[in-house]
Order: C-alpha cells, then sequence, then structure tokens
C-alpha cells in the first residue's frame, strides 16, 4: 500500500461528494477493546503480542468489503509510518510507539483498523465530502463482522469499554474536515471556534491532534459518546451543527466574491502565481497558498486547475509523500526544492 | 511635459548605459546663487518674485540644448508637482513650498533646473548608468551658458556661495542610484553603508532624503563640496569609491548565482509570479519585487521581460504617475488595483 500509492492521494481526500465546497472528508471512528485484556497502556509486552496475534488472525478470517491489508509497524521502516500519518490512517502516537502494533487498511484506504493504539481496536471508515452517515454505516458492518471473530468488552450500563473515560459508551467519534478561507478571511472563524467549544466540539488542523489550523483546514469533532446512542450523535452532528457551519462559511465567501472581489482574486491569483513559479516551497505556505486556490475554484474565480489536483496535493506535498515520491530521503532544503518542483508540475506550470 | 510624458520614464530611468547593471543612473547638481539678492530662506516674497522673472528670462534668452520648458509651480497642480518629484525633476520641499518658485526642464528630462529651491537656482543633468563626467560636462556646458546671463555669488576664497555651507565651493552634488540586491541578500549592505559613512557619503533610498531604501536601490552622494576642485571629486567619486561597490555587488551576485542559485531563482521567480498575478499591489512591494526581477535579468535567470520594462515600471508604479496614466485621482485601494493592473499589462501577463 505504502509503495504503489504515494504519488495519489486516498478515495477520500480526492474530493467529490456531498457538500464538497465546504467539507472535504467525513471520518467515523470506533473504539472497542477485547474481554479479558487490560487496556493497551496496562498490557505488558506479551500481552500485546497475544492481541495483535489475535486480531491480525481475526481480520485475515472476517470478510470484511473491501478487504484489508495487514501493516506490522515494528517491522514498517520510519518513513513509512510517516507517511501513514500523512494519510490519516494511524494517528502519531501509534507511529512513534515501540511496542507490538499494526494497522489494517482497505486498498481504497477508506478503512483503517488500528490495533493496540490507545485501544485495542480502532476502528476508522474516511469518506469524501459530507458522508458520515455512509461512513457509519460502513463502520457498523465491519464492526459487526469483526465482533463475530471478537468478544469486546462491553457492559450492559455504561456500553463499550474504552481506555479513556470520554469515549465510554458508544465508543464513536464523528468528524469532518472543513475548508474555512471564507469565515478566516471575514474575520468570522473565532466566532465558530467559540461556538464549537460550546457545543463540546474538538477543532482542531489538518495535521491532527495539537496542530494548528494551517490552510484553514478545520477538524472537527465530537468529544462525548456516553449517554447518546450513535444514532443521536450522527444527528446532532451531520444534520445539525455541521450544516450551520457549512452555512455560514458559505455565506462568508458569498459575501466576499459579491462585497470584496478584488481582495479575493488577489490572494487567489496570487496562490497560483506563487505555486506557478517558487523554486523553494515549505509545507505550511504551500498549504495554505493551495487553501486559497481551493477557495477561488469553489468560487469560480480561476479555471487553470481541477479541484481534484488541488486536493491531492495538499495531501502530497506533505514530507513523508515527498520522499515516498523523490524516493530517497530529503532532507530539509533539498525537500523544499523538491516540492516546488512537483507543485509546479502538478500544476502544468 | 508633466501631460504626455507620464507613461514612459525619462531617458535616465529606461536603463542603459556603462555599468548599468549596477548603476541606474547618474547625477550631477550645481548649486547656484544670484549676487545682490539674499538667500531664499531670508527673501520676502518680491524679492523671490523679482528672482523668478529675471531667471524665466535668463533661461528663456539662454542658448540651452535640449531646450527647457517652464513650469511655474505655483500654477502646477499637487498632482503634476508630485510627478515631478517622483521623476527626481524636483525635490519633495520644492514640491511643498507656497512661495514663487519654478524649474526648467529639458524635453529628455535629462536637465532640471530648479529656481528658488534652497538656493536661487539648482541645476541639475541626470544621465542612465555610469555617466557622471558626462553628467558633469553638460552641467557645466548649462551653467556657463546661464553664467553669461545671471552674475553668480561667487568668493574668490570660498568659491561659490549657497544657502547651506555644506554646498559653499563648487556647489557641486555628484550622487548615484545603485541597485544593491545581491548586497542586500548576502547580508553585506550594511558594510557598505559603513563604508560610505566612513568616506562621507550620503546613502538614501530610491525617494530621495529622509527615505528607507526600497527595492534595495541606493542614492549615494557627496556630501561635501568644499576645499576640493569640481574634477577632484567627480575622480573620488567615478573612478574610486562608486567602481568599488559596484565590483563588491557584483561579486555578491556571483556568489549567488554559482552558491545559492535555488535561492536566487526563488526570490526571482516569486517576483515575476507575484507581479504577473496580483490584483491589488502597494507600491513598496512592487519596488521590491521588481528589484528581484531587475537582479534575475542582470543575471540571466529569467527572460520574460525586458530591463528596460523593469526599469520603466520602478518609476511608473508610483502613485502620481499611476493617477496621470489613470487621468483620474485615486484612492489608495482604488491605486493599488489600479498599479497591480498596470503591472499585470506592462509585463504581458
Amino acid at each position: 500500500m505504502t509503495e504503489h500509492a504515494s504519488d495519489k492521494a486516498g478515495q477520500w481526500m480526492r474530493g467529490g461528494g456531498p457538500d464538497q465546497d465546504v467539507v472535504l472528508s467525513s471520518r467515523v471512528r470506533l473504539a472497542r477493546n477485547l474481554a479479558g485484556y487490560p487496556f493497551v497502556g496496562r498490557a505488558d509486552t506479551n500481552q500485546r503480542r497475544d492481541l495483535l496475534e489475535r486480531c491480525r488472525m481475526s481480520i485475515a478470517r472476517a470478510d470484511i468489503t473491501p478487504g484489508l491489508h495487514w501493516v506490522d509497524l515494528n517491522d514498517a521502516s520510519s518513513l513509512d509510518r510517516k507517511l501513514l500519518v500523512e494519510r490519516h490512517l494511524i494517528s502519531r502516537q501509534h507511529s512513534k510507539a515501540t511496542s507490538p502494533r499494526a494497522v489494517a487498511i482497505s486498498e481504497d484506504e477508506s478503512i483503517a483498523v488500528m490495533i493496540n493504539e490507545e485501544d485495542h481496536v480502532r476502528l476508522q471508515v474516511l469518506r469524501t465530502g459530507m458522508q458520515l452517515q455512509d461512513a457509519y454505516d460502513q463502520a457498523d458492518v465491519v464492526d459487526d463482522v469483526l465482533e463475530r471473530q471478537l468478544d469486546f468488552a462491553f457492559s450492559s450500563q455504561l456500553g463499550y469499554l474504552t481506555a479513556c473515560p470520554t469515549n465510554v459508551g458508544t465508543g464513536i467519534r464523528v468528524s469532518v474536515m472543513l475548508h474555512l478561507p471564507g469565515l478566516k478571511l471575514t474575520g468570522e472563524i473565532d466566532k465558530v471556534r467559540r461556538a464549537a467549544k460550546d457545543m463540546h466540539l474538538a477543532v482542531r488542523g489538518f495535521y491532527g491532534e495539537g496542530t494548528e489550523a494551517v490552510g484553514d483546514l478545520f477538524q472537527i469533532s465530537n468529544q462525548t459518546t456516553l449517554g447518546k446512542s450513535e444514532g443521536q450523535i450522527l444527528f446532532d452532528f451531520q444534520d445539525v451543527v455541521i450544516p450551520q457551519i457549512v452555512e455560514y462559511e458559505r455565506k462568508a465567501r458569498r459575501a466576499l466574491a459579491d462585497h470584496r472581489a478584488t481582495v479575493l482574486d488577489d490572494k487567489v491569483f496570487r496562490a497560483w502565481g506563487t505555486l506557478s513559479t517558487a523554486r523553494l516551497l515549505g509545507s505550511e505556505e504551500a498549504l495554505y497558498l493551495l487553501s486559497y486556490l481551493r477557495l477561488g475554484l469553489c468560487l469560480d474565480r480561476i479555471d487553470s486547475v481541477s479541484m481534484q489536483n488541488v486536493n491531492e496535493l495538499m495531501l502530497l506535498i506533505q514530507s513523508a509523500h515527498l520522499q515516498k515520491i523523490a524516493a530517497r530521503p530529503l532532507g530539509g532544503p533539498e525537500r523544499r526544492e523538491f516540492r516546488a518542483r512537483f507543485v509546479r508540475e502538478r500544476l502544468g506550470a
């Protein structure tokens, strides 16, 4: 997987899908633990190894479509692990750990099952655009198939038991990656941040937990999973909260196009100009410029590039991807040079 | 003059001439005062009016080639006066004063004679590239012709008498406009500033006295005129000091091209990218980007534009010029928009 796919993005990141002007992708994650074992943080190496082997055999036996490819992270190179992080298929912590751990990934990268991360099993389903229900439905199917093979720790009172109390209950976390350049440019983004906080939502950057929002990409997710059914959590998020933010962003974009078209075009075309000419390009600057290009595409201000191209570039300009594409390690300055050339070529500049 | 020439630069600014890679232009200025009158600062309005009239008639009678066109600054609009400042034909103070004053300018703008600025008569000759001797020779001829009509205050002991003691003696000031992006990029520019200070040279920005160097353009001039002959001043400046700086800049450029070509190209091509795409452009940013473009041309890194085009743009992007070209007053945001469009058109982008 990590060998052949580094120069294109997973299906979920290529754009398309409902509300794709604002919603890049949808994600549903389920946290599960095997009964009869301590949580990962309290398990010793033998227990972890045992857990890993049980999961590997179960997944191999399970009838999951599309089929999953097993990646033992202790056998994976540091660069391959970094690539998986950049593709949002494993967490940073999972990449950096040293104990027995793995991830099982479907060919199209829509499904990823981390083994021995914070929980024994963390199943994620990714979809392009606003497709949370779809993602949940698939996660539910895979969860059922896995549950036929594995005995998940479940309390009739609390629901699924998880290592961290915030996941107890349904063990579900739903999140969307939003592109909010309109709200950023109109200065309303902080209002959204505050509102999200009031609604107990977590707001993170493109690069996940602990990262700042770069390129106006914001990952928004629910924080509590106890006391609500999966259906209620999904409905609140998908049908109430996110549509409001999406509409708010669209309104900001329309206001920009209607009343500040020159300021908007200045950002969009400068972004195009810099991306097509730079000889050295850092990843943050690239993402920030691609964000404006994407905004320009959504508002029909520019047509020199396709949306899929821009969406893919947002992923591919990351360090591990570039080194995979170059097929060799690249130090900082060399990487910035390679990134600039790669972007120019992709943009046909 | 101010009506038809606002969309092109004076001959001296179009580029060309010796050492044009580093020396944009050469200037010689002579300060003279009429015997029998107080200096301008001490003259009353009637005396200034009288001085103005005497100079006007003398210049009209004098056999000066190319012929001079008289501009009474009290009759000129504020925009026209600003245009003359931007073209380096009058000083900022001369533009802003309200008392009787004028400037006589040759069609090609190589000669400008300010009347009633700090001195009664300030004669300037401008040349493209490194042509100080040439500029001096012409200034000397015009000075002689004027002296046949006007009785200049002269002391056998001190030389020409001037309002400010720093000009007493020869009354000469020689200056060059240097483009020093290489020394700026290699961080050696401060050494040059210090060395210039040690040699009693004044270093100013493109926009003249009291302005910071923008776009790596530095105006360097001698500071003292007493105790040295014109020939000595010229020789020291033209044959000793400036050639050293020019060589120093060329060395810095070669070092950049040889050892930091990617950093260099990044600056040059980004400048091109931004200038050809921006929809809003401030004058300082434009000058700064044109400076990199000029560097790229000098080092054969880019060929999408001609040197004359870039040199002219450095002048034409200024506010008064843009408003003359637009043939209407332009407020700040509108001006930035007009500037961006004008630059794009000139660059054929």
